[in-house]
């Protein structure tokens, strides 16, 4: 069990502690879950009344935080402070399993130093696995795949044909690399199926979450690039590109050709339509849908996408729209009343 | 095969016979598809017109349904006696096939009588495994995971260590338990992965859909509890709670640290944001996203999720806006005229 | 390498040449990417531009295109003549593998010609597979099941008991055919199953994306039809109907007993409510949900869904309905200055 002084843990962090620096911590936990001996952080203003209940030997805030008895590990970002001391505590270290009988190497392949291969890994011809690797159970590499050293593929992952993918890039269960993108020409009412032929490329750092599916470009390759993290049932059609360090959140799709920017943020169920450009440093807000070309540096909701402020007030109006048409229809009988009149104080 | 008098099933059941109670029921059928010694039932009132034509020789209806010469099984709830008599006709019973020898076992297992390990099912070390377990070809249970007796996880699922599983649950092909939660602080422009060291903790007679992804939590764990259904595609973030007899349509999404009370209906493509609680007995309609707390006991429906009859008021208001600015523009010009109108007079 | 004269290519597509019809053609790529050598095509106006700047030594374009320096191949439909030329140099020959000795096949199966079984491939007890039909690494074919001849079922998909898959049938990696559809009948709090016995029908010609899910039906089946194609992480209810020749986009869920049309569109992220029907040649915008029947031959979009046009419009009122709102109170009182003017002029 790994034990630190708060003092270590500030040094660690580059961050500041108020109280007692000697108190030793051997955990993180959250605010709710903490117990003595571990320490614990504030990083959403809604749970900071369980300052007070915690039970936690420290807490690691935001400079602008005081009020508290415990010892406080103060930092910019107590968020981050948590991540890297969460790493500290709770990070495996790896070991190296080797490759499992009951798993199936091809041919031509070559496979680097202390990997980790289960049980029921298929690993296609002509394949180039990196050092460290680990497949995990029902892994599927087809043939021709390169993967970076340090990459982990977690269980019942396919990754097809040709798929390039980089180093220290985390791949969820369930999710599909490299299956064929969706073109089909229209051939009077039949649909004639378009030759996938490219790739996926994945670059370095990238996670992928679970049950995504990714699909491999009809001529040239689809493009993840480096540090970009997607969450669960992501869907990302043929050829297109994510800039680096981009965020696509649960559940997004985005449409085939499509070219996503650096340090985008796609929020939950966004769609994207295909061949539409995503500029830098946007962010979309959650169940938008993106119908034509958004510019850098914004952020965006709705349908048609439009300044997330201004959604937020159309929103709002939506649910005052019976109001609105009933105040409508009175003022048009009033505005009738009052031509009348005036009509008739003319005439008369 | 199984047959059972009309009066038999209406005693299994708790329902009334109307008509010849000694006609031989050896089925169950849909009413276009019911054959001659088959049972049919009306639960939804589209399908009323087809009593005349349906090949059925008996019906199950409710108490307030009398028109037709065929003999009737009356009772309060006929979706609920055609669940029961369909069980009664179709359940097949369970044969305990063991474990296959192209199956792999880790070490220091506990593995109950009577389960059935198909090949290429993956057991890691340490795993617990209740009597009468059934782990389906490609299943992945990680080291640690504890299952209860008489749970089903069908094929190509995956469980990651320390995830605990209930009795009686029923896991359905593709699903992901426990993959990493989508977790990320950011350090300048780079993210900087937050280690997800819970688990996910499913309680006794759950089922959930295929191809689900159901984070462990950051800390901690992810709870969902007795008797929830969950359908096809949904996402359920690190640290959420569902409630018991909660029912979560297709591709809902959950994110993270979300509450959803007891007996909440989560329909179809519904999203539901961070840190976010749901009150028992909420019903929330179909692709709405739930963007702050919601009340328990009511109907919602929309973004935001406002009470649903005035979303469907609001939903038609939308179709009739291009009219409402076309009136009011007319109308701002006619107010125009009779204030100058009005003036001219004034000053004339 | 497969060479051919661009007069070659004209003849295999019924096309016409423009230029130097003896050039040497030895590959297809796209506009950006296209090498001397290499045919390209422009089915997008958006990539005209780049007419002048590809390196492509030939252009597919339509009979209205002529301003270019290039050989050009002129045909009604570019991207037809793109998807038959891409087959002419992409698709590779099909080698059978046989039946490795690392799959798994049950009793009483008949399994054709020239298969491809893969390691870890899992066939159930009864089935009957067709000839040149592939199985590739993680496939689970539960009992009873019968898959037509060339149909291709890609890596960790699962097709459960009793399904009948078709003829030249394409199934993409970690799609779930024949899961347990969600039918639950309510018994005071708790939910009771409802046995789903049916199967699922696929029809010749289907292609399926990644990470589907096709329930079963409860009773009878559900029913995919010949030529149908699906893109990734599509939800389909149990007994739901597909017609011929329908598209339906990512992330699609087309709810319990639903009835789809032929020659339909489904843009992504569409919802269709159960027990519905939309008829023969429908287009149903991105997003949009389906709530009521859906008559033949029109484009629809929106919740509830009206024709695309009048939707468009609204759409573009929600943006302007702060501004509106604001007019609406302004006008308001106007009126009301007006009728106290009236009122004291008329007293006075």
């Amino acid at each position: 069990m790994i034990k630190k002084s708060l003092q270590e843990l500030a040094d660690f962090i580059n961050g500041k502690v108020i109280g007692d620096a000697n108190v030793i911590i051997a955990g993180i936990n959250s605010i709710d879950e903490a117990k003595n001996g571990e320490i614990t952080f504030i990083a959403n203003p809604k749970y900071l009344s369980m300052v007070r209940t915690t039970k936690a030997s420290a807490i690691i805030v935001s400079f602008d935080f005081k009020d508290s008895e415990k010892p406080l590990l103060c930092t910019d970002n107590p968020y981050l402070a948590y991540a890297k001391i969460a790493g500290l505590f709770h990070k495996k270290p790896y070991h190296a399993r080797g490759i499992d009988p009951n798993a199936v190497i091809g041919n031509n392949t070559e496979i680097g130093i202390d990997v980790s291969i289960y049980p029921f890994a298929y690993v296609g011809n002509n394949v180039r696995i990196g050092d460290r690797v680990s497949l995990y159970p029902g892994v599927y590499i087809g043939d021709d795949v390169h993967i970076g050293e340090d990459t982990v593929v977690y269980a019942n992952t396919s990754i097809r044909e040709g798929c390039k993918i980089g180093k220290r890039v985390i791949i969820n269960c369930g999710t599909v690399i490299g299956s064929d993108g969706f073109g089909f020409a229209k051939d009077g009412k039949v649909y004639h199926k378009i030759p996938q032929v490219g790739i996926v490329q994945i670059d370095d750092d990238v996670e992928i979450g679970a049950n995504n599916a990714i699909d491999r470009a009809a001529l040239g390759k689809t493009w993840i690039k480096r540090g970009v993290k997607t969450d669960n049932l992501v869907q990302i059609g043929h050829n297109v590109i994510i800039g680096e360090d981009t965020i696509i959140v649960a559940q997004v799709a985005i449409a085939g050709s499509a070219e996503i920017g650096n340090n985008v943020v796609l929020a939950g169920q966004v769609g994207v339509g295909g061949h539409l450009k995503v500029g830098d440093n946007v962010t979309v807000g959650g169940r938008s849908g993106i119908t034509k070309d958004i510019a850098p540096n914004q952020i965006v909701s709705g349908i048609p996408a439009i300044p997330h402020k201004e959604w937020l007030k159309s929103q709002v109006c939506i649910t005052k729209l019976p109001k609105m048409r009933k105040s409508l229809k009175e003022l048009e009988s009033k505005v009738e009343k009052i031509e009348k009149k005036i009509k008739s104080e003319l005439e008369g």
